[in-house]
């Protein structure tokens, strides 16, 4: 056949929901040789990686490391590890996210109880509150904390103690939340987290770090049925990023190299200081949208600070906006999807890319293409 | 916390089971800026994927592309994708990922009917022939091709023919046997296939190149219950890797670039060059090991060319020469798995690192450590 030549790719600024630009050490540390999976120098690694994600979602959670695929793996891992057929969920739906796992636990074998709020608003407490009645025996209330697809963050700590007070556990999505905006497992008694490293962590998409607290893990541990999937099953898991280093998949070394890099320069950085760049650049942004006639159109006051859905004003053509961005100015923005499909764009402001300087650049493109 | 410090791996030669070493150009590859999942230019580089992946595996199938995850997660999009609740499938179990699959499959509602054979031996048609006769409606009938727990190499040619004669689909891993030895889907008719990146492709671990016939293909979109698994049913993957470009996960985006850099590196050496290659390799290694007064155990006139088990001598402390080897000479060479743990060494010559001068090596380094 004939063989393509070598990839070399454009030189993007990533502000769309993902994947985020990622630092050159990241990179750096990604171009290094392999080593075994079961290296030693591998081996100390991995306990280094498992320690900086325990800082990061502020947990002493044992069981927290990083599954072997991309966010929605760790999707799926909460899901199969903690369902058993039959049970019973309560999700809450306000996006893409929200429905994704209703899916997800249905294939589980879960009954699922939707908890639903109009895209780009919150679920509230007394709508989990409200479901709970209608639940006998609820294995889990499940929410999103930061909903990629309409940047609403819904507020968790008042639903959490609602979820436990019902003998429920209560599973948190954090994959565009953490190390973006304040995420604290234990604080707010999270039992089942998963994440992506491809937001606000801004290392390439891959893995998903996740964490069972001792509460979910005995779930998962004592469950009368085998977890559906072997390869996202925490039973074998845990004997590989445990003490026992048993054999079950091969860990995708590189991906690791450049969590462990992303992981050591988000700590440096201090999450408190991380969290206040990416509100005092979501500040700057919606500023400048507001200089333009343009506005963050998901709940006040519930805004993330890492994803902004912008309304597409009257008589604009959102596709052409965004072609015009990637091919004029290399800036890659989001669309909208489901309902939200040609009414928003999606400006991701996540990790490296929530600075300064790229807020400006952006701004300055919208108004030049706007018109404005 | 305390920030550990950057990750600097030892300098290590990859002889053991996978991965295996890398070649300059991937890691080059991998540490490239990152550019969006639905980028035109990532979506273009897809595309050379698919049809390298294509020419890799001697396929004119349509279902051809890399699932995100490693070739366990391969393994189980295949049998998640094929399988409904209660159906019969007949697998061939001479290692660890024949046993593997069992559990797999029976975590997919399989009834499983095993074909055992000695581990270090093949499965032979006959065996197959004869489990046939004791099952009404076999699914499919899975080998795996290249075992690396063994290191034999199970002939397919015949096995195809007999389970499309039951009318039963024909499913085979060629994690460790793919771009090291000869792989034809088309001229065996392999309905489903599924390998790794790590072994003879010479890329890191992260994704599993998969490809279904269009036969299978059938069986995976006009089943009746969903795919179990959300992240791997390739009725939604589809969607994303097809033309129509609709947002599944975020796709590895950095593990692609090596994928396709790794994937011009075999083509550019050619399949029969690269398959002759790694047999000299096996040959050279295999004259020096008995010049050693050591021996590959398994089945003669089978013998893998990429992974070789190596009996332990009587009186030498296997687990001591393979420390030694790393720590004296930075060579990385596998263990024994199961009922071989402590009984054989395993060397693998995959890829880039089955090369004429790593074999005198590893020859060299033994005949010192063992006072040959």
């Amino acid at each position: 056949m004939h063989i393509p030549a070598a990839f070399n790719p454009p030189s993007r600024l990533l502000l769309g929901p993902g994947p985020s630009d990622v630092a050159p050490s990241v990179l750096r540390a990604m171009a290094q040789p392999l080593v075994g999976h079961l290296d030693p120098s591998f081996v100390k690694m991995m306990e280094e990686i498992k320690a900086m994600l325990r800082a990061i979602f502020l947990t002493k959670n044992d069981m927290t490391f990083p599954v072997s695929g991309t966010g929605s793996a760790g999707m799926e891992f909460c899901c199969a590890n903690l369902i058993e057929p039959g049970d019973e969920v309560i999700i809450g739906v306000n996006g893409v996210f929200g429905t994704r796992m209703c899916d997800v636990a249905e294939r589980c074998g879960a009954k699922v109880t939707k908890v639903e709020s109009a895209w780009g608003t919150i679920i509230t407490p007394q709508q989990i509150a409200d479901a709970l009645k209608k639940v006998s025996k609820p294995k889990f209330v499940a929410l999103v904390h930061a909903e990629t697809s309409t940047g609403a963050l819904t507020p968790v700590e008042e639903i959490s103690k609602i979820a436990r007070a019902a003998d429920a556990l209560f599973l948190l999505d954090t994959v565009t939340s953490l190390a973006g905006c304040p995420v604290r497992l234990d604080d707010w008694q999270v039992d089942a987290v998963y994440s992506g490293t491809q937001k606000c962590l801004s290392c390439p998409p891959g893995l998903s770090p996740v964490s069972l607290s001792p509460r979910a893990t005995e779930v998962a541990t004592k469950r009368k049925s085998k977890v559906q999937s072997w390869y996202l099953d925490v039973n074998l898991l845990s004997s590989y990023w445990g003490q026992e280093r048993v054999y079950h998949h091969t860990a995708p070394i590189t991906m690791n190299y450049g969590l462990h890099e992303a992981l050591r320069l988000a700590l440096a950085e201090g999450l408190e200081s991380r969290w206040k760049r990416h509100e005092q650049n979501y500040l700057l942004l919606k500023q400048g949208l507001a200089e333009l006639g343009l506005e963050i159109v998901s709940q006040a006051g519930h805004q993330l600070w890492q994803l902004n859905a912008i309304g597409v004003p009257a008589g604009v053509d959102e596709l052409a906006v965004r072609k015009q961005l990637l091919a004029d100015y290399n800036i890659e923005i989001g669309a909208g999807l489901g309902p939200l499909k040609g009414k928003i764009w999606r400006i991701g402001l996540m990790g490296e890319a929530s600075k300064r300087e790229n807020v400006a650049t952006v701004l300055d493109a919208l108004k030049k293409i706007l018109k404005r």
